[in-house]
């Protein structure tokens, strides 16, 4: 996995002599990248493109590549897997459309380069994908443009969909389309972030995994160092017909795998908002020790909402202890008792309480609570410029803090205190009670809770 | 209701003399959205405030104001409602808090100003509330910045949490925050909105209602004229706790709610991620008049992930006809027969077609077709670019078109084309999904279709 991941060279078999929008042209989108390790074109009918010297064929290349990445009509890609084995590549990844995604003559053709690569001592990544893509050295094989920033994510997917990244997500330190899986597979690709320092948060999109068992003994092993979050798709009978058609995998049954996920920590979505959301979470607060959530609202709907989303997702409402509560009684207006949730306008608005004092007061007993295991806070946005520190303050209690932001124009602040990397942000309270109780779950699985 | 939503004149009694951030200053907050009737502030200890004559007593105003906006401590409320009705006037918004939604003596107290209001002729909003807001007049009684843009949104809720808007959502053209609801309810606020021209969409959060059967007429009513969509909050025994004390709400099972929501053709949503995605299909695309969708997508993955989400929300994949399909194989190359899912990438990349051609052919022969009563767009952002006109084609068929558009760095252009009118873009393709079966079960319900 290495060699596709952070090869020092690469021979780019097939690089189109078109450049520009809609050449899908590999070699101009890996040098836009920033890519410093050496790129060899191939192209028979080619001197040079873009500037580099380009070769006739991959024997022609001076040195053995560490990768060689093929995007040659498919009719040509069985011979050129044939010349990169021989030449010594270790690594190739097939670009090329039209294997088991399509027809009977792709299913046999895919099954041909397996065998060449295997007598040749080579793996084979693809085919039908953007191949590998890894911002910590600006390299990638996709031939559409990537969002290559250094997050600590790495990604395993089977489509360049994800390559391609998400608005206002930075998906991907580093990516791994499996496309059709033909030779490396998801084990292979877990195996790689097992021990990678680079990446804390891995996310699989998965049709469907030909090796199961394989599968689930390095997602248990990966699970206990780092939380998998994972988006299985094709669920419905529909769908199975239409994967057949896209990466050529047999699904098994949903609920296989979904008791497969369970069985090895591995926290599955439904969608890519809980990407997003579930990933913000594990980088940004810690795990959720218990599952007591204690409530700051602003506003008195607000702690309705958090309540009704903390009991759809398996958490309650914490119990401050009756010393919890007397720390903060004193910001409350006479008729109304401060508890959890805590809706905090009252102290603010009649007993006239700053705002600071009020969040301050009543963040540091919730976590000093014993019942009280993460926070989830309702505010209008604009109200935390009040107390800036909230956050940071919170780290010293090593309990999740998330929160429910509102606010119309509010977003550059939400961006701002996002980016400070002590919260995460949510678009509304079911999101942020449902990252907490993920929190929770990985927590249990660690801990050896039964989930 | 008029009165409280478009008044000529108001006067505001108990207006603070601190300006700036965290006096919530009701009258600065008015002036700064450019409201343009008559203010008459009411303040025994100034004569002046934010350079306007104050008045010691409502009985002082010039004028009998078509509303009066009481925010004064809760001690001096009933006097202060009994002045208004001696002055005439017959809208009172009280925004205090400390009611129903407080202890014992806050219910005595709400009870009594409701009985001097009858016995005066004048109806109240509220207590607890921010009272109203049309930003087609500019007049709103918020004492924090409300998000006023003229869209065609009537919002009704019991917190002004809405009021103060949700990033990227301009949730109100008019608002109604009916606070405790001692008074005014549901139904009247529903009653205004029938007939408004200037709102074709009508938002509810809803805590509880007092009286259940004159909602469910109401309801019934401005549903077959508009979609109403609902958020009913309070699902569990803790949230009903919570609510006793927050705006004083008895809350029924929820059971009851939903089956009266369905009843009477009310979209019940579970979050505010619905209020968002349900409101702009509502507002940008023809209803749908069956279920069966057409998808095109550029990600075989997406296509399906598309079906996964289709199948979750009751809808289910069109059946392109052999004429629809004969209009759309020249698109492919050999080895790929285009259908629905239709995954264009192939076209695009292998057969070379260009991107208009694809979209505009595959999307008029879909939308054609009759089997197929709307379609979910499956696209990188940027590949749209090459085929600007495909909503404003897609309008002369009369059926809906809904997006996933993925594509790090988008957030610009996919605000470009939702700006545009014809579609709604949604960050993930169940969210598209669930937004085009609400499409369809609204329509079901005009047509008199059991739900």
């Amino acid at each position: 996995m290495k060699l596709f991941m952070e090869p020092a060279s690469v021979a780019l078999i097939g690089v189109p002599r078109r450049t520009g929008m809609a050449a899908w042209n590999i070699m101009e989108n890996l040098l836009n990248s920033g890519y410093t390790g050496r790129v060899y074109p191939v192209n028979p009918n080619a001197d040079e493109i873009l500037g580099r010297k380009c070769y006739p064929s991959v024997k022609d290349i001076p040195e053995t590549a560490d990768l060689a990445v093929i995007s040659t009509p498919r009719s040509q890609v069985a011979r050129t897997v044939k010349e990169c084995a021989e030449k010594g590549i270790r690594a190739i990844t097939v670009v090329t459309q039209g294997f088991a995604d399509a027809d009977e003559e792709g299913k046999r053709l895919q099954a041909e380069i397996v065998r060449i690569a295997r007598q040749g001592g080579a793996r084979i990544m693809g085919p039908n994908t953007f191949g590998t893509s890894n911002a910590f050295c600006r390299f990638t094989s996709a031939f559409a443009p990537v969002d290559l920033q250094p997050v600590p994510i790495g990604l395993i997917c089977q489509t360049g969909l994800f390559m391609a990244g998400i608005p206002r997500f930075p998906m991907l330190g580093k990516g791994i389309d499996l496309g059709n899986a033909c030779d490396i597979d998801f084990a292979d690709a877990l195996e790689y972030f097992e021990h990678d320092p680079e990446v804390k948060v891995v996310l699989l999109h998965m049709e469907g995994t030909r090796d199961g068992a394989r599968f689930m003994e390095a997602a248990a092993r990966v699970s206990q160092r780092k939380p998998i979050v994972a988006l299985k798709t094709g669920r419905g009978e529909q769908s199975a017909q239409a994967m057949q058609s896209h990466t050529g995998t047999l699904t098994g049954a949903d609920q296989v795998y979904h008791a497969a996920f369970r069985q090895c920590g591995v926290i599955r979505v439904s969608d890519i908002d809980e990407f997003h959301d579930f990933t913000r979470a594990f980088l940004r607060v810690p795990l959720m020790r218990g599952s007591g959530v204690g409530i700051i609202t602003i506003a008195g709907a607000g702690g309705i909402m958090a309540i009704d989303a903390c009991e759809k997702y398996g958490l309650r409402l914490g119990r401050p202890s009756p010393e919890t509560l007397e720390k903060i009684a004193f910001l409350s207006p006479p008729w109304q008792a401060l508890e959890n949730p805590a809706d905090i306008w009252p102290a603010i608005m009649i007993a006239r309480h700053r705002i600071d004092e009020v969040l301050y007061t009543i963040a540091d007993a919730f976590l000093a609570d014993p019942d009280i295991h993460g926070i989830i806070i309702v505010s209008h946005a604009g109200l935390l410029l009040g107390a800036p520190d909230i956050f940071q303050r919170a780290r010293r209690f090593d309990k999740p803090v998330l929160c429910w932001l509102y606010g119309s124009g509010m977003e550059q602040l939400i961006d701002d205190i996002e980016a400070k990397g002590e919260t995460a942000v949510y678009p509304n309270v079911e999101r942020a009670a449902r990252a907490l109780s993920r929190l929770r779950e990985y927590h249990g699985y660690l801990r050896g809770e039964r989930r």
